[in-house]
C-alpha cells in the first residue's frame, strides 16, 4: 500500500478545500448520501468532487468492495500471510442474515444455520425465564461494550419492568456494587467469554456464583452460559442455559450474536430485538454495493481515509446529538482501535502509513459544554463524527421560548458543524475562529430498533473497509498478549509477597514494594 | 514561549532515552515523587535526570509555582492583556481553604469568607431535607461532569437511601428517561447555572417544572438554585434554596465549590463532603511547594510538556484502575481541554507549538479488552496516565485461583506499564512490539473521600501549571462563543420553517431540509 500511488490525493491534500469559502446551500444539499434510511451528510468534510472521485479510485485499486463480498462469504480474511495467524473467517452478518432465502456459500450458509438455530434457542428460552426482572451481563471487551450500548441506546424500548446490568472488570468493588443493589431472587445472570477462560469474566463469574449461595439461591438456576461450544464453560450442569458463539465471531464484532442476544431478547422480548437484527443486516447489504456514493460504510471509510492519511489527523470524535448514544463512542472505541490499531500489514511487513486513528467522544450538546473549546481553538484539529435523529425516542418535548428541545438539539448539532467549517473573524485574536475545521453528519428519522441495528453495522463495516483499504488484518489482536502475558507474572509475584517468598520477577517486586 | 530556548531538551527529544534497555528494578523505585499521600510512578516515562533538570529549569523560566501563589492569592490571572476578556481571578482554591485560619491576601480571604458561608448554609438546610431520598442534579459542562466524576467515585460512601441522577443535555428523552424513574414526591431538583441563563439547563428546569405539576406537587418544595448572586435565577419565590457562586469560580473548576457541595452534602453527608473538601485543600498546599521533585501537580505537567511539546505525542489518555472512576476521564476532558485547548497567548499572540493535548480514557481493565490493542500496536503513540489504589472502597474480595480480585486488577496495572515500556521480540512481526510507549501511574492507598479531594485538585493544578508554562489562560473559553451564536440562528430557522416562513439563514435551511 502505497498512498503516494496517488498524486492527485497528495497534491490535494497540500492546499485542501477551503471550506471558508466553499460552504453554501448547495454544497449542502449535494454532498450528501443516502441508504436504507441513513443519510451521510459530509458538506463540511475538507474534500471536493475530484478528491472524492480519487478515493473512490483508491477503493477499487483494493478492491473494497470485493473484499466485503469475500468476508461475508466466509472467506479467510483474518489471517496475516506467511506467518502463524487466527487463519479463519469474519462472519458476524451471518448473525442477521437470517430472514430471507438466499443464495450463500456454504460457509456462509452453515454459519447462518446455526445462528437460526440460536434464535430458536433463545425464543424458546425466554417464556421459562418471565419471572424474572433484571439479568447481569458478566464479560468484558466485546461482550460488554457493544451489548451495554445497544442496550443503553435502545432503553426507551425496554420492556417494562426488565433491565439489564454490567459486571465487566475485575474490579471487586464493581462486582460488590452492582450485585449488592438488586434482588438476586429475581436476578439472572450471564456468563460471556468465548474461550471460556478469560481471567475477568471467570473470576466474577466465581464472586457472583458465591454472592448467590448467601442469599441462598441454587447459582445453576441462575446462571446462564454464552461461550464457544465445548469450551471449558460449556457444561450443563453448571448453567440453567447455554448459548454458542463461534471462533469466526470476533468479540468486538459480536453484538448481532448471541453476547447481546440473550441480554437483548430478555429486556427488549425477542420481536423487538430482531427488528434490531434486521437493521444491522440491511446495512450489510448496503455494504455490498459498487457505486461507492450509495455504498455508506465505504464513503464513511473513505473520508476518514482522507482526513487520516492525507489531512494527517491523528484522532476521530464521536458525537451523537442522542444522550441514548452515551456509550456507542465506548464501544466504537473498540471496535475501531482493536481492528484498526495495527503496524503490520496482511503480509506481515511494517506500515510505513498511519492505520486506525485514536476514536473518542461524548454526547452532544454535552461536549459542546466541554471539550468543544479544544474542537474550535486548540492547536490539534479533530474531525467529527456527528450523529443525529429527526425525532425523540419518548415522544414527550416541551416548547420553551418558542422552541422544542428536540429542535434545540438538533440547531445545535448544525450551527457546530457549521461554526467549525466556517470560522469567524475578530479584531480580538481570543475570538478569532480559524475555520475549516472537518465535520460530517450521519442523520436518520428516530433511534429505535431497526435504526440501532444499522448504525452498529454501518460502523462495523466501515471500520473493515478502512482495515481493507490500509491492508491490515482487522479481526486480530496479537496486541493484547504481552499485556496479559505480563500479567500473569505479576499476579505470580503478589503470590510470593504474600507468602513471603523472594519474588522471582524484579520488576514487579519494585512495583510491588509501593504497596507496602 | 519559545521552546527551542531548551536546546537539551530539543536534543533529547531527537533521541529520547530507551525504555527497553533502561527500565530496572532500580529506575522504578528511584524514579517516583510523592506528596500529600500520593505517589507519582514515572520510570515508565522516556525521561533521564538531565531531562528532568531542563524540565525544571523551564519550571523555573516560567516562574509557574509563583504564578500558583499568585493564581491562589486572587490574582486576576483569568485575562488576555491588551484585548477584552474575562479579567478576573480564579479562586476555586477558596473554597476549600475553609480549615485553618491563616494569612490570606484580602481577595482570598473575602472569598474564603464566603465559601465558608455556603458550607454553614448547606449544614443548616440538609435535616430540613431529610426525608428525601433522591436528588437531581440538573447541569451541564462544569455543572454536570466533576459532580457526577466525584458522586460516582464515592458511591462506596454514600448514606444508605440517598441516590443523585443528573439531567445535562438538552436531549428530551434524557429529561424524560431520568424524571419517570423517580418518586418525585421524595426527589429534591437542584438547578445549577452561574448566569442562570444556560439554555440546556433552563429547558430542563421548565420541563422538571411542568413534571412537578403533574405529579400534583408544588414544584418550589423541590426545587434548589445553585447560582451566582443576582442572577435571573436568584430568585427566593421560586426555589425553596438558593446556594451561591461566583465569577472567579469557573465551571470547570467548581466541584468544591455548591455546584457540587449541595449533591455531594445530600448524598455523602457534610462531615464526608468536608473530608472530601480538606483532601483538596491538601493538594492545594502541595502545589505551593518550591521543589517540583514535592510538588506533585507540576511535576505531572512537566512530563505532560515533555511528551506534547518534545515528543509530540498528541492525546493523553487517562486510565483508572478503578471501576468508581469511571466517569473521571469525562471530567479530566472538560477541566484540560476546555482549559488548555487554546491557540493564544496571554498577549493575544497566535502561539508557535501545541497547547492542550485530546484527554480521552476508560477504566482498566476494561480498555485492555478494548483499545489497548492500538495502544500496543497503533502507528500513534498515546502515553497513558494510569491511576491506581491499594485497597478496594468496599473491602469485599475473593481468592479465586490463587488471588484475589484486587491483586489482579493492580497485576494488570503494573503489567501494563512494563509491557508498554519494554515491548518484545519475536520471529512473527505480528507478536512484536516497539516498546518504547511512555505511561505513569499515580498510586494511593484507597479512594476514600479524602483521595479523591487530593485527586480532583492534583488534575486541576496540574492543567493550571501546563497552562502556566504555555503562556496561556486556563480560565476562559471563548471557542464555545461561536458555536452557541450560530445555534441562536438555527433555532429561529426552526421556528421560521414549523411557521412557513421562508428562512432567513440559508445554511441552515439547506441542512433542516433534512427532516422534511
Amino acid at each position: 500500500m502505497n498512498f503516494f500511488k496517488y498524486p492527485q490525493l497528495v497534491q490535494a491534500s497540500q492546499n485542501p478545500p477551503d471550506l471558508k469559502k466553499l460552504l453554501t446551500p448547495e454544497r449542502i444539499t449535494s454532498f450528501q448520501a443516502e441508504a436504507a434510511g441513513l443519510k451521510l451528510l459530509y458538506a463540511t468534510e475538507r474534500v471536493s468532487d475530484p478528491i472524492l472521485h480519487a478515493l473512490f479510485s483508491l477503493a477499487d485499486d483494493r478492491q473494497a468492495v470485493n473484499q466485503m463480498k469475500a468476508m461475508q462469504a466466509g472467506e479467510r480474511v483474518n489471517a496475516i500471510q506467511g506467518y502463524e495467524s487466527e487463519n479463519r473467517p469474519a462472519l458476524h452478518t451471518a448473525m442477521r442474515d437470517v430472514f430471507e432465502a438466499s443464495k450463500r456459500s456454504p460457509i456462509a450458509q452453515a454459519a447462518v444455520d446455526l445462528a437460526k438455530k440460536e434464535i430458536e434457542k433463545l425464543r424458546m428460552f425466554l417464556p421459562q425465564v418471565e419471572e424474572f426482572t433484571d439479568i447481569v451481563q458478566v464479560g468484558i471487551g466485546g461482550s460488554f461494550l457493544g451489548p451495554e450500548a445497544v442496550y443503553v441506546g435502545l432503553k426507551a424500548y425496554s420492556l417494562k419492568g426488565k433491565r439489564a446490568h454490567f459486571i465487566s472488570n475485575v474490579d471487586p468493588d464493581e462486582t460488590t456494587k452492582v450485585l449488592s443493589s438488586l434482588d438476586l431472587s429475581k436476578t439472572l445472570i450471564i456468563i460471556v467469554s468465548k474461550s471460556g477462560s478469560t481471567l475477568e469474566t471467570m473470576t466474577n463469574e466465581l464472586l457472583a456464583r458465591e454472592k448467590l449461595k448467601d442469599a441462598g439461591l441454587n447459582p445453576k438456576d441462575h446462571l446462564i452460559a454464552v461461550t464457544g461450544k465445548e469450551s471449558p464453560m460449556d457444561d450443563p450442569a453448571k448453567y440453567r442455559a447455554s448459548f454458542y458463539m463461534w471462533d469466526y465471531i470476533g468479540g468486538r464484532y459480536s453484538v448481532t450474536s448471541m453476547v447481546g442476544g440473550v441480554m437483548l431478547g430478555f429486556t427488549l422480548g425477542i420481536e423487538t430485538y430482531l427488528e434490531f437484527l434486521k437493521g444491522a443486516h440491511e446495512m450489510d447489504l448496503v455494504a455490498l454495493e459498487e457505486n461507492p456514493k450509495k455504498n455508506l460504510p465505504l464513503l464513511g471509510a473513505l473520508l476518514g481515509i482522507w482526513n487520516r492519511n492525507f489531512l494527517n489527523l491523528p484522532t476521530v470524535a464521536v458525537i451523537p446529538y442522542s444522550q441514548a448514544l452515551a456509550r456507542f463512542p465506548a464501544h466504537l472505541q473498540q471496535l475501531d482501535m482493536e481492528s484498526n490499531g495495527k503496524h503490520i500489514n496482511k503480509e506481515g511487513k511494517v506500515v510505513d502509513y498511519n492505520t486506525g486513528p485514536i476514536i473518542w467522544g461524548e454526547p452532544g450538546t454535552n461536549g459542546q459544554h466541554s471539550f468543544f473549546q479544544s474542537i474550535h481553538q486548540g492547536t490539534t484539529i479533530v474531525p467529527l463524527e456527528i450523529i443525529g435523529f429527526k425525532e425523540t425516542q419518548y415522544g414527550e418535548d416541551l416548547m420553551v421560548q418558542g422552541s422544542y428541545s428536540q429542535e434545540k438539539l438538533l440547531a445545535n448539532l448544525f450551527a457546530q458543524a457549521i461554526a467549525l467549517a466556517q470560522g469567524q473573524e475578530n479584531s480580538n485574536p481570543n475570538k478569532v475562529f480559524t475555520g475549516n475545521r472537518p465535520s460530517s453528519i450521519l442523520f436518520a428519522q428516530k433511534l429505535d430498533p431497526f435504526t440501532m441495528g444499522k448504525l452498529l453495522a454501518y460502523y462495523e463495516h466501515k471500520v473493515v473497509f478502512q482495515g481493507f483499504i490500509w491492508n491490515i488484518n482487522s479481526f486480530d489482536q496479537e496486541g493484547v498478549q504481552l499485556g496479559k502475558k505480563l500479567a500473569t507474572e505479576m499476579i505470580k509475584t503478589f503470590e510470593e509477597v504474600r507468602g513471603r517468598k523472594v519474588p522471582t520477577y524484579k520488576l514487579g517486586e519494585a512495583y510491588l514494594k509501593n504497596l507496602e
